[in-house]
């Protein structure tokens, strides 16, 4: 048996145990119910999103993850997922083993169905996801935020960034056993806030997932809205373990701009205008923190506490 | 502007003209007809599936192309794709402005939406597409073929592998350049034969496309359905190019084997049962070729004029 063959009958068609997968035994899959979707897609690519060092079954998880968080960000409920798989030819049957135990777990826990995709060779692993989910009418379809509303994250920022620095120089000794896991945990395992993004229809004006950090996605937000995105840099919720390292330790003193630029938290930015405050309250959704507010003008501006403005750090994530 | 801004506003947005592609300002596309569909999705990868030395208007088409040859496959009306493109940062902006010149003709051309997509930098060029089409219930979703079924292609095969023959060795000046061109614009251009694949819906028993090579094809479906392919050698159609080519030049007299090897022709390989030969015929479809049927038995044979059995040729497109 060939090694392609090998794979999707022994690794992958056990994970497509449903109807619209036709069994991995066709070109494509059918999605017979007729129902309003979303779908979105991303890419990880080796050497820019992630290194060599990375375990099969954690590309997995978060390549499903990141996917979902699109579906979260629109206030989706998940329905299944075609897959691009590229891998060098050296090892891919085990690549591909690790890689599938992954894929089993998070498929079964967001209740996400295989549907299919494609399988090849390549001499750097490719990676990508094309997620559907079920919408009603009213989803996070707004791309234009309103002069006056207010800013919204839902979660602690910047954990994912300091992960990923402390992934990189994982020799460092600064940080405990402990807190490291915490933020590779962070790194490697983002939660898409999936529940959060439909109790937000209807209240949330525009909704988006941090992926590529705050400041990036303001700016954007900002350019398309024709608007000033005011923040104040207090506001931004961090984790207790972040708050400690950026006192604590050395290595990190300078690392208080990652809850701003520190990009793959995952957690939901939204605006909500000041009529719907009230409504907003009245959910009772924990963990949420209002950072800012849109005013007539452009870019985007971060405040002290002393309502002094901040410099912009000019490090960003990017995807070029 | 960033790039991954530039190129989306300047290049990709007009092309995504569609209520779905919510103008690409947002994390998804939003499918809004509730309609039964289909879904498939390929991957093409420096390397693997192309060189350097591809022109991007032509890597655009072929995605398309074959991307679309398996909506035919399954006998669907296309609809719409999402498209992942990782290119490397030098020259980024001029690629994908190229790459976008045969995106915008061949979605024109077979009435396909740009639904959205996911951009990054890579050091090699990735490209994949996701590719919806619309079905009724009544679409080739069938994998196992029938003892006795009749085995039928579309049309000539092997065009395409001198095609890719003739590109890894341009300066062969043993071909005249009108027959190059014939060659290459099958290797760049392959037709996916969307309305066959309709007409063929409640005629056909199997049906796929022809991406790998018929051998390739046929072994797969011999092995999942239980059966043995007989296929008749001189029964396989070939262009009268091809059959000049085998026969006068001496640098392809053992190319013979490319219609049965060679990849990347897409036409359809389809089987029907001997009681619905009559039904087909009297369709009139043009190009159509018995080239074989299912026996008991397993694998595939090939043979010659005088029904003796031909050695397969061991030399075959592989995904890994």
């Amino acid at each position: 048996m060939d090694i392609e063959n090998k794979i999707i009958e022994e690794l992958l068609r056990p994970l497509a145990v449903n109807k619209e997968s036709l069994k991995l035994t066709n070109d494509g899959a059918y999605l017979f119910k007729k129902r309003e979707m979303v779908v979105s897609t991303d890419m990880m690519i080796e050497g820019k999103h992630f290194d060599k060092s990375y375990n099969p079954k954690i590309l997995a998880s978060k390549l499903l993850r990141v996917n979902l968080s699109d579906l979260a960000a629109m206030g989706a409920n998940p329905y299944g997922v075609m897959l691009n798989i590229a891998v060098p030819k050296k090892n891919s049957v085990t690549w591909v083993k690790d890689f599938c135990k992954g894929l089993k777990k998070d498929l079964k826990k967001f209740k996400l169905k295989l549907f299919g995709g494609d399988l090849s060779e390549s001499s750097k692993i490719f990676l990508s996801a094309t997620i559907f989910g079920f919408v009603t009418k009213r989803f996070h379809k707004q791309s234009i935020a309103s002069e006056g509303s207010h800013i919204y994250v839902s979660g602690n920022l910047g954990d994912a960034a300091v992960g990923l620095d402390i992934h990189k120089n994982y020799k460092n000794n600064l940080i405990d056993e402990k807190k490291k896991k915490y933020f590779l945990e962070k790194l490697f395992f983002p939660i898409p806030q999936i529940k959060l993004g439909k109790e937000l229809v209807g209240v949330a004006e525009i909704c988006t997932d941090i992926s590529d950090g705050l400041l990036n996605e303001l700016e954007r937000i900002s350019k398309v809205s024709n608007l000033q995105s005011n923040i104040f840099l207090s506001e931004i919720p961090t984790s207790n373990n972040f708050k400690f390292l950026i006192k604590k330790n050395s290595n990190y003193k300078k690392a208080n701009h990652y809850a701003i630029t520190g990009g793959e938290d995952y957690k939901l930015l939204f605006s909500v205008k000041p009529k719907k405050i009230d409504y907003l309250k009245r959910k009772k959704i924990k963990n949420l923190k209002r950072i800012g507010f849109f005013t007539k003008g452009s870019g985007v501006k971060i405040f002290d506490k002393n309502n002094h403005e901040i410099k912009l750090p000019k490090q960003r994530f990017n995807h070029f």
